[in-house]
């Protein structure tokens, strides 16, 4: 991974019906999000759309247009609710075709446990014209890359495959750090003075959020930067904050 | 709630840098998407976006134009990320203030639970202009609803009791059904019939999930429509579809 001074972003497509009617819980944006702080890249915004090819266009167009990468997680399987590659090849403007090599992938796959390579599996070899394939050691149907897009599975686990694979492959800012302070203080106590010092330290993100454990309560304090030195001279001025008030700051999440 | 033929429409802006970060797994989504389904409602889209107003007023504007309703959650608390209140006041062209009932509200609360009623607590009593308020009788600070906008708390057991007192206020149409059915088969190999049987009822969605379970694996169909009688129908249609691969299906997900 290159290393820069300026910031990297990215936007993340989840698509799927099944998000949007709560059958299935989404695990795949934490996990996104997590990976990308670890490369460096900022995720400024995701999207959960339907299986629906003009809200898939909207979506990618605008986000791969203000961001430098763009992921997309569903959509690649064989039924006909998986549309993502011919709604990608849509907002590129190319074409879509059986990809060589992702044929012989599934071709090979399907020799090997016995299934039948059937239409509607040769569906996941169509990869719009230009495109590189992301490889899928799990279930072997691909994913790919075209331009800044990388468009990946919505089973987690192999989502989680497709992105290990690209780790350290994406060009991505000073590696972004955070340290967590937790307390057992109302963030409406410590709120004013907790303004104040991200009103001094504006290049570290402060984030406060409350917690309930059972009876007792609290507040944790994210503070989150490119500058560990600085990082830790807020998490001090933040320790001093809390003690200040009478409370004991913790390291980390509240047990 | 009233019911018509008509197709309502909702779209979801969860609102918070803690969930882009990867630090909290949002929660909400899907709480939401359960919710809206039973109210006759479509979640047609869910934006997360940062902590940021621009972002926020953008998602908002654009969201709530085109849907019947929009939620958002999060960023309604006492600290200086806490922004939701004034990014939908600006999103609106209104003023915001200190609303009196809100006042009140809190100020007894913290009254009766000896906490100090800051100038950062009374942050969570300042409503936009025209809005009226969505009671929270967890921890007090209120929700509110300004147009077609309704602002609920991120806090998942908060945002509940928000949502569950708009149960039934809304219109919507007619309730949303779906019959689930699994099978010990692959999708590739139902997924052309599949695609026909959709064809054959395009009233009905037909959504096709592959899982994996230990050592076995198969696919979940999930029909979705608002016909009880058709949809029943769909299901025989997919039941058949199933025993001709010489697979069993079973009702619902698989154990």
């Amino acid at each position: 991974m290159a290393e820069s001074s300026r910031i990297y972003t990215a936007a993340l497509v989840v698509i799927g019906d099944e998000i949007l009617s709560g059958r299935t819980h989404d695990k795949n944006i934490a996990q996104v999000a997590s990976w990308l702080q670890i490369q460096g890249i900022r995720l400024a915004e995701v999207r959960v759309v339907a299986d629906d090819t003009p809200a898939i266009v909207e979506a990618v167009n605008t986000l791969r247009a203000r961001n430098d990468y763009l992921f997309t997680t569903g959509g690649i399987g064989p039924t006909h609710d998986d549309i993502t590659a011919d709604s990608i090849a849509k907002a590129f403007g190319v074409g879509i075709d059986y990809h060589p090599e992702a044929m012989a992938t599934l071709e090979m796959h399907y020799q090997e446990t016995g299934g039948e390579f059937t239409t509607a599996r040769k569906r996941m070899a169509r990869i719009p014209d230009g495109a590189t394939l992301i490889a899928n050691p799990l279930s072997k149907a691909p994913g790919f890359q075209i331009g800044n897009v990388f468009v990946m599975a919505g089973v987690p686990m192999v989502m989680q495959v497709m992105m290990d694979s690209l780790t350290d492959r994406l060009e991505g800012g000073a590696t972004m750090q955070s340290r967590t302070l937790s307390a057992q203080i109302g963030e409406g106590t410590i709120a004013e003075k907790l303004g104040n010092l991200q009103a001094q330290f504006p290049e570290v993100g402060i984030g406060s959020y409350p917690y309930y454990r059972g009876k007792t309560f609290g507040t944790s304090l994210v503070m989150r930067g490119t500058d560990g030195a600085l990082l830790d001279r807020v998490v001090a001025e933040a320790e001093a904050l809390i003690r200040g008030f009478g409370a004991e700051p913790i390291s980390g999440e509240p047990s």
